[in-house]
């Protein structure tokens, strides 16, 4: 019997509506796939009488040691809170990236970093400048490598030995739908398995 | 003699109308309190002939490079694109507190991220819901650790053993004032030099 591996599940789910059903169905997908889905211990927080600073400093060093203590991180690059990833989630990818650990990801938005900013950031004004390069109104330079985000984070995917599922998910479901999450969990299963 | 000590300058100001400029001033600035500022080796980036995306894999591998050869991070986290910090800089500070290495950190918009969140991207409709969470208007839980922005960035600041400055300064110059990030010089100075 080999020993299971451990997933780091990071995403901004914790802060989603039905954030609490969300996390427990993909840690139930997870074990499914044979996978252990790491978990915060009985005394990682513990809240009375710190400030909110201190606690945000407990919940920190909880997922930073889940992290060293999983194989490989699955990470909802989904737009949070305006056209980019949640940046704690950011965070995470790097850390998991640096520790040398396999990222695999997905975004239940199918439309590339480029589209979200030239169209829905600068709803069309972004234009060619005589620097050879394109901007917003606002001079900010434009990048375009194809990609689902910042290029650290989609170039992690690539050089990790992971994959980026894009999925074309209703609004809707923006939140729910966990198809692309599992499409993550196959490829895990099927290259580190 | 000691060694120089190495720095990751990361941040957005690439992508400034300016960045060019920033950069520059910003590596000028480290060298003068004896810090050496990572750069790009000139065989990190060959463009001819590759895609987009693969251009953008050998910048990603150009900056993990940088980023293990370096002892310490300065992260510029004011607001980019939104409200919260650029996703690349959230990445980078991720990858060197995986490593082990100091994170000093400044954002030019002295405000919390709970007022940022509240006030700009909420505009006053969050409220205190049944679950005991503040949500804004599409259910989404707002937190308040009093940090500038999420807690993963914040905290590693603080484990690490760095400063994060917080500044206010006028819009017009959001993207040109270094005063935030030559104070994370000095306190990098007066605490690792």
């Amino acid at each position: 019997m080999s020993k299971m591996l451990k997933v780091y599940i990071a995403g901004p789910d914790v802060f989603f509506p039905n954030g609490d059903d969300v996390m427990r169905h993909k840690g139930e997908l997870a074990l499914s796939y044979g996978f252990e889905p790491s978990t915060m211990a009985e005394n990682d927080l513990d809240p009375k009488g710190v400030s909110a600073f201190a606690f945000g400093c407990q919940i920190s060093a909880a997922n930073e040691r889940m992290m060293r203590e999983s194989d490989f991180v699955i990470a909802n690059l989904t737009p949070f809170r305006g056209i980019a990833a949640d940046v704690g989630t950011a965070f995470e990818v790097g850390f998991m990236r640096a520790l040398g650990k396999p990222v695999f990801a997905y975004t239940n938005s199918a439309r590339g970093y480029f589209e979200r900013l030239t169209e829905d950031f600068y709803e069309g004004k972004a234009t060619r400048q005589s620097d050879g390069y394109i901007r917003g109104p606002d001079g900010m330079m434009v990048e375009n490598h194809g990609m689902v985000d910042n290029l650290m984070l989609d170039a992690s995917v690539d050089e990790s030995g992971g994959v980026l599922i894009r999925r074309d998910v209703p609004s809707g479901d923006l939140y729910n739908d966990v198809a692309a999450f599992e499409e993550c969990l196959i490829e895990a299963k099927r290259r580190l398995g």
